[in-house]
């Protein structure tokens, strides 16, 4: 996790987001940044790590529980980040919703 | 997933492999590809997805259960790149055995 983590044992929860992105910025760097600082402040939220290359991108967030991860993909702005990704920024896209059960 | 990819609905496995990569290549690319080739072949696997940028490289690989990670983490050849990789190629790592629950 990045210098937001937060130390909790397993088990907790990672979302697996991975997307092969559209051609050009068209505003998305700005909103990815916006987005993992919103992230940052929402309850249960542990930490978020990211890594880009040409072919494709990984972006996995930590949570306390569930019902985190389910009010984070609620959560009003970044439901309209989520529509504009759909629409401009990604070819295509994957989501896993995960339990880490151990990590060493 | 890659090319390589079983379609699996959830329950499945995740293995989220986050490393910050020492200085240089000194024989990592080749090993990578090798042991991708050969995770590939092994019981359970369902495929990998890897994403790598200045800052930190994310590899995520799927299996149909836990006993398939298992086996695959004592596979006497990946062992060799285990600690190839502790002594040489990563600053750091982090290894979470995730189970998926979900995914769109």
């Amino acid at each position: 996790m990045n210098s937001n983590e937060k130390k909790q044992q397993p088990p907790y929860y990672a979302v697996i987001f991975t997307s092969q992105r559209t051609d050009g910025d068209n505003g998305y760097g700005k909103m990815a940044q916006a987005m993992e600082e919103l992230a940052s402040k929402q309850k249960g939220f542990l930490g978020v790590e990211s890594a880009r290359d040409s072919e494709l991108g990984i972006t996995v967030s930590y949570w306390e529980t569930l019902d985190d991860i389910k009010k984070w993909k609620e959560n009003s702005a970044h439901k309209v980040a989520q529509e504009k990704g759909k629409e401009e920024w990604y070819k295509n896209y994957n989501v896993r919703v995960c339990k880490v059960e151990r990590d060493y």
